[in-house]
């Protein structure tokens, strides 16, 4: 894979040494003094972060500092980079990692201009209305926050974990280098290939017409990622595949394979729930859990998409119309588990008593249905879907 | 497919009645007074002018006017744009058509700010190094140039039709109605059909990796195009068909399909030598017969992406390894035969004679080689591939 820019709007950079170019990517954009948001410290380890630093001297670009961000980003994060910005203001923002940093710096970016509690935003109780602008340096390909209009971020005092979408969450720009994934480990790989493949599926499973482009851009990534997740998990130097699920990572959650479509969600929100009970789950390995079940409910209602599903993403043809798509929940869950993720909660060391929870929270006690254009999830709807997820 | 907007950095505005849109999205670009550039006429009878007159007319925008422009479009048309535009300035232009329009559009807005002959950009004597700003309302799906950095133009003075690209060649917004090329003929939207899939089929036989992404997206698109094309000059009216062929238009050439690959596309030289000698003969036509040609050349080589591109892109699987690549040849003729296309020069009104100029004007007299992974073009080679190309 050559280097190359791209601009969706957001600028894309990427290729070999890209970080080297902050400085100068910044500045374009007219940044002289940001905040830069990391995670526990790995990029101090990798000395990326003394690199960046070198970078943003050489264009006299000053900078605060906000670290420590934890998987499952909580709002308390967002509250002490406010803090920091509002007594010392930044032009520009630039995160240093994955999806959780990103997303606390997104939530920081708008709430900036908002002077009531920050998770007001994430809540949708009031609408962003402004951003401090936003560079990413990508560190992990999985979240897809770095070219995508949404942030998710958890509030520990409610166990409440949600996400919202606004046009001011759009970074200006990625930084995108495969070798910077190098020491990713297999289990947060895969974790990342899930959750690219989560994002792509969703769409997917949207309504469509049997033309619809975007589907055939999500087969196609879809493939591609299933093929280049195995071997980036078994050889993680790979250059080759950590660049195909790094670009795909941004790809999958720009909005390319919903173009024309509905992007709705339902399975996120449905791992939301179990991550916001108990942030010790990886998002993805959530959504290892709830994809298989989540399509073990529908393909039985409406199986003609998941058939096509195994045919075209998997090349599995049952040659039998009247498999009514279980080869879709077979070849997933085969997939997942050689990549050494989870496929039931009871792996996750979640057990029948925190179904009935799961399922009150999700829909509000009952008293509120999940759209889904085959069977929308109410209450009961949830509980057998996530009792499916159950058992393996 | 739902309306929406997307930005690649080219503003798309997809959708029914997006064109009564064009006065608002030209104001929002400062546009005050812009030149209309438009074909030979069927943008009146359809009544598209008039409604777009109108749109213009609401926010206060004068315009001139540029019609006549013709298929395999002439310098000549450039240099009347530039002698109007020079006597009376505008801060905007607005194409209304297909790639014809567009391309004439594009040299128009960069010649603008060159004293010499425009046709010297197109010949790469000299790089384009500013622009007037330019939309685009499309009228037929095919070139993809409303989304594109390439402006091709012909010279019928030395029968030449050379395409140049620069960042300045990207249209600032492209507005697409489906319902716009329901009266496009079933032989024009064929024509559309094989255009869009020559420009995703070179992209994808340029060098890749096994996971390359853009391949994915490439044989996703094809096999879409290829459905919709069968269906759309059969039922001119099939909204979702039109819908999948003018998206295919913009993304098969907006660099999508080539994301992270060379984009060298050896087809459409040897094509624009035909069409250049013969500017009867409709660009989606030649390449018909050339893609082919080509193919049938190079597959002997090197099978291996021939026999994935009949796998992936037709279903055809010979369950033969050794079939040298032969299918993908096979599928593709008989595709663009079901679609009522000439595969053969001799149905172009071609014959044996024309073929050595043919290969001379391509490899400027043998001096020239055209690069190729598999094998580099010389005269003898072209020779060959236009030979392959002559009957069926």
């Amino acid at each position: 894979m050559l280097d190359f820019t791209f601009n969706i709007p957001t600028e894309l950079y990427f290729g070999r040494d890209q970080e080297l170019e902050v400085g100068r990517i910044l500045s374009k954009h007219g940044a002289k003094k940001i905040l830069i948001i990391y995670g526990k410290g790995s990029v101090i380890k990798s000395g990326l972060l003394a690199k960046v630093k070198t970078a943003l001297e050489e264009e006299n670009i000053t900078y605060l500092e906000l670290s420590g961000v934890e998987p499952n980003p909580d709002v308390s994060k967002v509250k002490e980079g406010l803090a920091l910005i509002r007594k010392d203001p930044v032009d520009f923002i630039l995160t240093i990692g994955g999806g959780s940093v990103i997303d606390t710096g997104k939530l920081i970016s708008t709430a900036y201009f908002y002077d009531g509690d920050p998770y007001d935003i994430s809540l949708k109780k009031v609408e962003a209305t402004n951003r401090i602008p936003l560079g990413v340096i990508l560190t992990i390909s999985a979240a897809g926050s770095e070219m995508s209009t949404s942030s998710v971020i958890s509030n520990s005092e409610t166990l409440t974990k949600t996400g919202y979408n606004s046009p001011y969450n759009r970074p200006v720009f990625a930084i995108e280098n495969p070798e910077l994934t190098f020491s990713v480990s297999p289990y947060q790989t895969a974790v990342g290939v899930v959750d690219i493949l989560a994002h792509t599926f969703e769409r997917y499973f949207n309504p469509s017409s049997e033309f619809e482009l975007s589907d055939g851009f999500a087969e196609g990534l879809m493939r591609k990622v299933i093929a280049a997740g195995k071997v980036a998990v078994e050889d993680p130097t790979n250059y080759e595949a950590r660049a195909t699920l790094m670009l795909a990572s941004s790809l999958s959650h720009n909005g390319l394979t919903s173009i024309g479509k509905n992007s709705y969600m339902p399975v996120h929100q449905f791992e939301h729930i179990i991550s916001g009970y108990y942030p010790n789950v990886a998002h993805g390995a959530g959504l290892a859990v709830m994809i298989p079940a989540w399509m073990e409910y529908y393909r039985k209602i409406d199986p003609k998409k998941f058939t096509a599903f195994a045919k075209n993403v998997f090349d599995y043809d049952s040659g039998d119309d009247l498999d009514n798509g279980r080869y879709a929940t077979i070849t997933l869950k085969s997939y997942f588990k050689s990549l050494g993720m989870p496929i039931s909660l009871k792996e996750l060391g979640i057990g029948a008593l925190d179904l009935k929870r799961f399922a009150a929270r999700l829909t509000n006690d009952g008293k509120k249905k999940l759209p889904h254009h085959i069977k929308p999830v109410d209450n009961q709807v949830a509980y057998q879907i996530f009792e499916l997820a159950l058992e393996e």
